[in-house]
């Protein structure tokens, strides 16, 4: 099916466009009233996330109603550590709990690799309803969460300031964790490509917790990771790179085979830019907490951030997810903007 | 009184010294069996901070059985926000807790800026119990949060992943939030001057919350007030700059008047120095995590660091405070590796 509007995947190839695509990350989630409708229906996030149907209508619902460039697939990254053979329960204002973690050698061997692709099948589906619903109107995305930022997971078990269990794990078995880094990537790029057999218009590969690596662990353990992915599945999509607070992963993301890289608020526009070089788009990065200021406040960093990263080789979005009290006019109110800068 | 072991003091001040100075971020704590038999008999965290001889008792503890070549005076940034008028909590595994916030004009009023200082006598006498029981051994260091940390916190209320509180708070009432900031950089100067005066040698300013701020507004509501705090105190003790995560700050912080920048584990010693410049002395800045190896991983990374960073305007630390589940020996292997370095 022809798309009617391509506007971010020709920005992500370094096409010309006529103006600056913008989406939200989890612009599909709480700040939505029609959202929160389905959610309460239903008995938690994870009965959302394995309902094809309902992850189609929430993931559509910032197209209809914020007037987005493009949809990103209602989902989770922890789905990948699920279908490898560690469940997880997501318990309401904490975050996400494994009661089983990796702790010996028969849990690694255990774990899915390429074959746990298999077991998201309520993923696929959510995404061919999806574009189906979408008939076109925009691309929609598909993505993963980093080895690196699932592997945290798996040892720790939780969410964590520190995740000195998965850090400790890396100083004190770095030849296992390679194991179990191995073996989330085959299933995160057997996963991707299923998303994009499925209908997905582009990846984008989300690195939470790159930030509390040191530069040197991040290559190690990170880094090439991501490179893999990048090498196996550029050519079928065009794929971003997104590692929050990793300062140093800008210089290696430069080198690999993605075509975007995220960046966050704290990293500033025009030294991205040339650490990055010209044969990369950009996207991102305005603080979600910009948003709590009036439309007024939100039009003028907006025209800063665009003044800034240029109209070309870019994506306009936040720099993090958007957080849940935003006030969903005040998203409407940044969407607009980006889509009315004049240069 | 003389100094038996000034290394700390002369690297920082940038005069040559025969080997490198050693101490860890919260040396004083949890790690320590000597510390936990302390802490027990206690109703509480705070009830320690707030007995100076007990407070001055678990200061020296990593004197005696580390070896490490500074003391810091055992405490908490938040004393001053106390002090100011809005008490705190400590809730155990969950952190600081303020009952009562900043919500209005009247609160505001109601904080005590310089007068704050009186209220923090309990400090001054345990620097002054530990200076004299320390009797000279190793330089006493006194410490206070930043004045953004401590406004993040009296916004917020409590420990927070985002801080979307307080920054909502810097977008959408930036007038007043400057208006608390000056309160709180008064209050800070005027303590840190009293710590001089009851015997610390040397201080450092702990902006943990630096890495949330875009790099203006990271200038805008931090950086002016870090400014102030070195213009006013540097001439009367050595002092330290240290903001965890944020890659930005290292350039400003290279224009103000401090001796000492810390840097954590994620920032490259190169390109910190080149940054930073010759004319500052650089502290830290290996990863908690990498402690949690055998004695001879530690060696091989304490070998790396100082190869990177040299012999000289260089202060050994971590990137971080000392993690509680470390062992004490592992701590002590780094402290000694240090000490034996040969470059």
């Amino acid at each position: 099916m022809t798309l009617k509007n391509d506007l971010i995947l020709r920005a992500a190839r370094g096409e010309k466009v006529e103006r600056v695509p913008v989406w939200l990350m989890r612009q599909a989630g709480r700040i939505l009233p029609e959202y929160r409708a389905v959610r309460e229906k239903l008995s938690g996030f994870r009965e959302l996330v394995m309902t094809p149907s309902l992850a189609a209508e929430v993931t559509i619902q910032p197209v209809d109603i914020l007037g987005v460039d493009a949809a990103i697939i209602f989902s989770d990254i922890l789905v990948i550590p699920e279908a490898m053979g560690l469940p997880y329960e997501m318990i309401e204002s904490k975050g996400p709990f494994f009661p089983k973690t990796i702790e010996n050698d028969k849990d690694i061997s255990a774990l899915l690799g390429v074959q746990a692709a298999d077991e998201l099948e309520y993923v696929y589906e959510a995404i061919r309803i999806t574009k189906k619903e979408l008939n076109g109107r925009v691309p929609l995305i598909g993505f993963a969460g980093a080895p690196w930022t699932i592997f945290a997971y798996m040892i720790e078990g939780q969410g964590s300031k520190t995740f000195s269990k998965a850090k400790k794990f890396l100083y004190t078995e770095p030849e296992r964790s390679k194991v179990i880094l191995d073996k989330i990537t085959d299933a995160t790029i057997a996963y991707l490509r299923r998303q994009v057999e499925a209908g997905a218009d582009m990846l984008q590969v989300f690195d939470s917790w790159a930030n509390i690596l040191s530069p040197e662990q991040y290559h190690e353990f990170s880094g090439v990771y991501m490179d893999r992915i990048c090498n196996e599945l550029n050519h079928i999509a065009p794929l971003t790179l997104f590692a929050k607070g990793a300062f140093s992963a800008r210089t290696s993301f430069a080198k690999m085979e993605c075509d975007v890289i995220g960046l966050d608020w704290t990293m500033d526009a025009k030294e991205s830019r040339q650490i990055i070089g010209a044969n990369k788009t950009v996207q991102g990065n305005l603080d979600p907490c910009a948003l709590y200021q009036n439309s007024k406040g939100i039009e003028a960093e907006v025209k800063k951030m665009l003044d800034a990263f240029g109209t070309q080789r870019y994506i306009a979005n936040l720099g993090h997810g958007l957080y849940p009290d935003t006030d969903k006019y005040m998203v409407k109110a940044f969407v607009d903007a980006v889509k009315e800068y004049k240069s």
